[in-house]
């Protein structure tokens, strides 16, 4: 089996490390041949420290070297960067290949999720291949230590899924199959805002009973809102769903919490995302989440808060005050 | 407005002190009268650094005392002293009291909830006070830091809920209102179980996907006995249910999480308990959720394997491994 990795960050290392262990031929592409170049010659990557890429993997920048015979795409490049990236893979792409899609966003002036997009240029491009949406509690730091993680394989076509499932067995992955697609990354996008918002309280001085409530609160408007879009009620309940927004709102391992941290704590929000200094999905995903909650006619306070803090500049206490005080209500 | 708390521990101590800063008449009751000395004497609470107890809370040991004239009974006691407790107030309880449980567990002989407990002994004593459940996200070291907290108040009489949700508004306590007050108190007791059973895999070493993994796993199984039971689906998915459990499971305050960490790090379970020095009321609860287990035919793998670890003294490590590799499964 051939498995092709677009992206060379924390994630696309961390799950081509995990394949790699199967005996798979891992080949891991980055457009910025420095990059590669250097993961090569130094078998580390600078954001996963002591873990160590094994010699098997080859890294390259070269899609036509990436792609050829390959079995699975992986495409874990930024959200922002999926549909650029396909379209330069696409020429390459075999009938044989099934694309996964490990990155968590939605695209702002189209709203669709990740594999729509996908879909998008295949069919652009005359191509058909199905594509596995991937998702869950699921930090790369982690995973790059072989800590087990459960993870969600969402698919309509559910056979696919299951090669995805198959895939992964026997690595420190654990998938689960959903065929609820649109749900799945509905959540993982909008998961990323909610993580801004408990961020920005706990940079505040809010406890843990807070951001426990916030999180509680926060899944209940995407379910509010993925309802609304025709999802699986289940899907935000689960792994892809609540699971994932608890490990992004409580773990050190979370951009998005991290960012929303700097940002309580009295940064700007640009001066937050420098600090960072990796890609904050939760930054990205905002406008998207702005205008579904707009679309959908949907009131959701929280993500509402980190426009106001973000978009609007308001003083993230007096967001985080009157959050918290809204009037008193039936649960 | 009188209220009488009966437990003088932190989430008595806690109450006691959110609600006295309304200007309500207080009076925190123990059954040791030397605890109740020695609090109004200090005016601290050696679990509640830092804190300083009003000087207008009286203490008392004496029920009558504690009792006379009140509005509200808070029943802060553990849940194992709940009966007992209640069955010696009884005398003393007038027909306006309104009775509030803050203590989480089931009764392991009778299976029943606190509430129904409560309206068991109120009942052979010839009385018809209303019960309220009170439960959420509510570690008591934030409420007695005035932290924002979110709770339910749950009923079956709707405006009984309401009127508890109202003697709270203004503190830093913001109730919501449930109906399902049996599914309320299911979650309260279990959560402590799914906490330790999260907490022994972060004591064994595993990390945060895994154990974001086990609350979404662990409420899961507890929605799904709930169901079993007649409970309302939302309650599971609120503040009482994954709310309290994210909290529970994660957070530094919570000793039953505490007390898991130490039996995976290797200590055995007497120790474990020793070591925490209250009331882990995850143990007390085992009993009955292994009993509701059998008695509705579910297979809850969480709560199983906290019974292999505590009751069968089984090896940590293995019944968590075993745990992780369960056959691969759809969502």
């Amino acid at each position: 089996m051939i498995i092709t990795v677009a992206g060379a960050g924390t994630w696309g290392t961390a799950l081509g490390r995990a394949l790699s262990q199967k005996g798979y031929e891992i080949r891991i592409w980055s457009r910025f041949q420095e990059e590669t170049d250097r993961l090569s010659a130094e078998r580390k990557h600078p954001n996963l420290p002591g873990v160590k890429i094994p010699e098997e993997i080859v890294f390259t920048s070269d899609i036509g070297k990436a792609a050829a015979g390959a079995d699975y795409l992986l495409m874990v490049v930024p959200s922002v960067y999926t549909r650029e990236t396909i379209r330069d893979f696409a020429p390459y792409i075999e009938d044989k290949m099934v694309l996964i899609s490990a990155a968590k966003g939605i695209e702002k002036d189209t709203l669709m999720t990740l594999t729509e997009v996908l879909r998008d240029e295949l069919k652009a491009a005359g191509k058909k291949n199905q594509a596995v949406a991937l998702s869950g509690p699921t930090h790369a730091e982690e995973v790059a230590r072989d800590l087990p993680t459960l993870i969600v394989c969402a698919c309509e076509d559910m056979d696919c899924a299951a090669g995805v499932q198959q895939l992964f067995d026997g690595t420190c992955i654990r998938p689960y199959i959903n065929p609820d697609e649109k749900g799945v990354q509905i959540c993982g996008a909008l998961k990323n805002v909610e993580a801004l918002a408990v961020g920005i309280a706990r940079g505040l001085g809010y406890g843990d009973n807070t951001c426990a409530a916030m999180i509680t609160r926060g899944m209940e408007e995407i379910r509010r809102l993925g309802l609304a879009m025709g999802c699986r009620e289940k899907t935000f309940f689960g792994l892809a769903g609540i699971g994932d927004l608890i490990v992004t709102a409580t773990s050190q391992h979370s951009r998005n919490n991290r960012a929303g941290y700097l940002i309580g704590q009295g940064k700007s929000v640009e001066e937050a995302v420098r600090e960072i200094g990796m890609v904050v999905e939760g930054m990205n995903a905002l406008p998207a989440a702005v205008t579904l909650c707009e679309r959908y006619g949907m009131d959701m306070p929280l993500i509402n808060a980190v426009r106001l803090i973000v978009n609007e500049h308001a003083k993230p206490s007096d967001v985080v005050n009157e959050l918290m005080n809204r009037s008193l209500k039936t649960e």
